[in-house]
């Protein structure tokens, strides 16, 4: 395994300086934000370490020397937009972009691409089902094409009343992941795992690593904690956000060791980076910057230095 | 306390006999179905053992005689519909059936009358709170000025993909009940409290006990099981059957002993009903009959056999 | 379902006696011990409350009288050799017999007979396997040429030193089910399921029923206390006595609600069959009798009292 | 065992009613109160069952007689005053009144008297000590003149402000246990144990049936439950009524499966008289008598209804 | 945050010897303690790095410059006497020099004095109320005077005999912390929050963290270790050493992602000071100071390096 | 303590080579290999980093040379055979050869030996225990002679179909160590403690460290994960890796805070070697070294870097 981060914690650094901090503080990796230049439209998105806009090998070659530089590698590209927003125009754009972050990553030798599969929020699973048959297997075919894989993150993307009920990403439960890969059986469709959305779900975080050991292309490591006192005042029914929050690795209620103790019996030797979304964190670059190392410092007690 | 049982459950006995069974089964009281006579609008809805059509001091005379004559009191009365339902008509209808079933709890000497809040499902709490304050202080004042108190029953209606997201009831969380009490602060509006929609929210069912001591007008007395295998597969944004399923009292989680424990602590003196909706036994009038002995033999492990 | 109980602990009563017996405490039914009549081989054996020796249709009759002037029904016949016993005159001998039990519950309309598959204690599975697959198909087939289904108890067969270290019945885990199960998929295959066998191999008791939903033909109400002060000193590789032993239902480690709660939805209707093995109540018959009275006392909390 | 309960709770009711109510509810015995006549020292103190004041074989004869009409025995004779009392005066006349209760168990073929070492509550175990070593040894060797055991109870008789900080009985725990019995190593001195007192000293209350077997002469089926959210505010160094409250078996923390199912195996064939002091149930007589009934019913789930 | 330690643990240590230590391990602060120059009244008492006799500009300006020297800030001052202690002289002594300490603090610049209630052990809390409301909102409002905070320690001070019952600090739980509050509802008067000592009081250690959010003005990380072999052999009622030890963070049973999970969400941005009171590792110099290093290893898996 | 590594898992570096990696990794000691030259009979067996035939005054010096030049002292010798094998030919020779490791432990000044007492793996305990008590006290009395203890390690060495039933070692649990220690009361005569092995045979692996304090003479770092999935299926009967893996410290079920928080309270003071045998780390020598490194890292969470 890898360790590495979540570049879209550090939108005021350029990608240099990225791959430089990941140097300097033993990152092996980073999962690089593609997101469009422009502006965010949700906390933790509009981040551009790589602009897939117009990128070529020329592009690619100087992305490529930056992190060759650093001794970093690239992990991933991510971009999680709504590609089922129920608003047409933007699902369109979203998919365009989608398609030149999957070019970039064939340009980059990069081969995962992470990105959610979306939702209209509005309305039901079994609803949103036809419009996902209909969008993502070309989306799946045009990575086989480029030799690039799909890492699905399984976040609901559902906290709190602007998303509710359903969230803006299908790929939540196993459910739904079983689901999905029995639609589309392309090896390269799988998940970005990210253990943190599972627990406040109430599902087991740490069995889908069996179930599922061969759709796990790229790992994100974020922590919960679910506040007992909170949910036993407004249920599950509530906005998730009511009931917890996200956390650094070690803050919260995935038990690490078992994580990584199944993750590396399962086979897995990929990438696994820290996703920083704790607001008590985010203040200032200085804290930002201090998640990540402190992430780091507690994950490196399952996870080797070097390759195994 | 008194133990009792919902009327529902036996809706292919007249009022004789399910006074009859009450008393032969060793029950001290029934709360009575209240529907108005027609076809039901889902399972469990629908009974009336007590019609409140044309209700007046003679049919109330006739009711209270065939209870007398039985040995068994009457705990409430029970018409639980959708009276802010999105269908305005519908849910005008309802509030003038529920003004009747108080109406006739006042004749019946009966003090509580148990309902829903209703919901407009589709929209959030917040959303549907205005409604809320727009309809209840009259119905409460309705009951107060008729003697008569109203137990809201604490269940979010919320089982499958018709009643997706909200469910029809928001009474669903001590978060709720509070905002409740808070805006139609009268000692006529409390709760028919039942622990088992608690259980699969993820509330802890026992501690609103203390906290809502005084707003337990009447008590229900269901269970649930959590099914860890169905939630570790779909998590708690599926739709609530998928992962628990209602079962007789000591055939789920509640822990029935440290409930009755609590409860008598608090000061509760009133009825505590057996509400069958577990569909095990609900083959054959034969199998809800045994159901009811049942609980009841499990229940009496905890509750006395008369009045302390 | 039916609440019974194995006859093997009255072995001083008559078939009538237990009739009478069964139908005094409330008992629907009762599993009859059919072993050959001598001497027993171990305690617990030897019992025979119906003599399949030179069964025939007159003896049959007059079984049936029997239990029919009682009102309590046959669950099944029962008889528990070691079919597969290295000392093959045993194992012809057991063999044998069962088929006469088999050929008895046709005459008697009994349409299941309970034992073990039986094991060579001295080896492993694997070595028993061939031997399992040369002896089993056979007798399935007896069975299902008499319309009669076999159910397999999963007890290992192993308490102390002298069944070291396999037991005397292969049966024992969910892995060997699905291994039976596929080498003789016969509709007449299946098992006599008994949760605390599985308690102390460290084995949950419930989930199995729903993995096995099809293959419950007969079940045993027994209940096992591990004694976790044993159990640290000896640890699981001592012979299981060292560190648990049988009870009463209600006396032990099996959630009786959930099991029952389970049971009841996955479809199961049979008999439910109380089996005594409890030191404390085996002093007399008064206390055998007591021991039966109390676990259907206890069960009844989670047992209906008529078919549902 | 037998079942039965401290006659403490009905004060009420003469000697042959009280005999009277056992055997209609189905009790096999009770622990008759032979407090002084007069007046009650603290809630459950001051019941004269049997008055052992002038005490002769007419008398006993009596009282025999009046127990065998009703079909019940004498599990123990009760009496509970504080023996090494700071009031020496006090501490005088309680010694010699249970020299009475001896002797009247004595004349009644009675072999267990229970009662409390009592203490100072003012001061440590330590500096209780040597009184105990000068008082006990002469009581315990009267009792073995009178072929009576003396059935010491393990409550710390520490409830609130009046008898903090020690409490008024120093048999509270195991450890004392071991070293009154080291200090008096007499077959005559043993426990009457109540496993909830154990409970909310956080003392695992069903190991000790294990390691004190044979010093259990008599036992208290009493529960308690624990308030975690009172816990949590006052925590344990608070008076320990703060944060528990005694319950009816089945209404608090103690496992009475597991109970009963370590307490047979030990060898425990003895009495188990219900204590009743939950204060939900002690309104009225009905009420006491009420939770009597109720916890036969309960605690008849575990215990048989005749020897075993 | 800034990770600290009490400098109570490295007496033989000179402040400059101790700022350098804190330095070179990578502590960002230290409570320097303040006791009269002396001799030790306890263990870890009677240290003094900081001789707040004779206290003027001076003596402050050198210890800032000896501090700012190593880059260590000071996170409070630290005496912890018996305020109320029944030898009034020795009461006297202590306000005394708390206030010194408390001047001391403010021509320091150091904005949190530590310090106990202190109480009369042998009396009740409620009968050492008077004289804590005697003679401490003088020394809040002194501290108030002097722009400096009070943070009392929830220490019980009850650990042996010694100080049974009541211990030597009023203190100890949330219910007297809301009591003191409201007592002295200055925004100078808070806690030094120690969650150990609420461990072994069965008090939740982290909730308070919210209730309290706006009381905690210094937080010590000290860990302990409850022997559930001995609790289940002596009980609550025993002295606290008798069942529990204090142990370096990681080596007890605070839960201390979650600790810090919730402290930095109540946002707690101050000094969290390592306290050493583990007998295994104070028998040398090197001894104590590796405690220190190891517990700031252990911390900073869940405490960053930087201002977050 | 000591923290230091089984050489085992180093087989492709001389000892220099393992001397210097320890060093570098700040390890303070290793526990050196000294199997006969040749092959390996099993997985980490066969491993020679010191070769005691011919051991002389000469070859001691050396070694003690190499190692004191890298600053790591040696924690013992280590030498897991089966002394006890049915094959008596095999049996001596260990025999003999373990004479040569534990007099060359004599001449290297190392005072403990780490080995199995061994077993006929087809037989039970008892029928093993003669041969024990023949073979085993003289080579107690042999290390006695030679100032050296010899540490057994407690695996049963029952992994798979090859060591069924019994396993290769006898020294499986608390019980068997008792009688050991019992049979030869040597002071020489201790354990080689490895909580791991105790964790899947269902043992507290904490509580033994208090009971065998003074047996303690070398510890294993060294952990194991439980998958209940798999012990669902196949139960304690199984063979044992079928339900559980060896894994890193941290990577498994040992709560090594509290077993480091017990094993310094006790008073252990000497080394703690990890053993690795994690397949996920073995796949290569730097995979090795990563899985001794990130041991180390863990548990310097609760083991000082110096001597306490």
């Amino acid at each position: 395994m890898q360790l590495g981060f979540v570049s879209a914690i550090l939108p005021d650094l350029s990608l240099e300086e990225v791959a430089s901090f990941a140097s300097a503080e033993g990152f092996e990796c980073v999962e690089l934000m593609c997101w469009p230049v422009g502006k965010a439209e949700r906390r933790y998105a509009g981040v551009t370490h790589v602009d897939v806009d117009g990128f070529d090998p020329a592009a690619a070659a100087e992305v490529r020397q930056t992190m060759a530089d650093a001794g970093v590698t690239i992990s991933g590209l991510g971009y999680y937009p709504n590609i089922l927003s129920p608003d047409k125009a933007e699902a369109d754009t979203c998919r365009t972009h989608l398609k030149k972050v999957i070019a970039a990553a064939a340009l980059l030798g990069v081969d995962v691409v992470n990105t959610f599969i979306g939702r209209d929020w509005h309305t039901s699973v079994d609803d949103n089902w036809p419009r996902f048959e209909a969008v993502w297997p070309d989306l799946v075919r045009f990575a086989e094409d480029h030799g690039v894989r799909i890492g699905i993150e399984n976040c609901p993307m559902l906290f709190g009343a602007d998303e509710w009920p359903g969230g803006k990403n299908l790929a939540g439960t196993p459910a739904i992941w079983r689901r999905m890969f029995e639609a589309i059986p392309s090896a390269a469709f799988g998940l970005n795992y990210d253990p943190s959305h599972l627990v406040w779900q109430g599902i087991d975080c740490i069995a889908p690593l069996k179930a599922f050991a061969d759709r796990l292309f790229h790992v994100h490591a974020k922590d919960v904690r679910v506040d007992r006192d909170r949910l036993n005042d407004v249920g599950v029914l509530a906005t998730p956000l009511e009931y917890h929050c996200p956390k650094l690795p070690g803050l919260g209620e995935v038990d690490w060791g078992r994580f990584f103790s199944v993750l590396g019996d399962v086979g897995y030797t990929g990438a696994v980076c820290v996703e920083v979304e704790d607001r008590c964190y985010e203040g200032s670059l200085a804290g930002r910057k201090a998640a990540l190392t402190q992430s780091a410092r507690y994950l490196r007690n399952y996870v080797p230095t070097m390759e195994s």
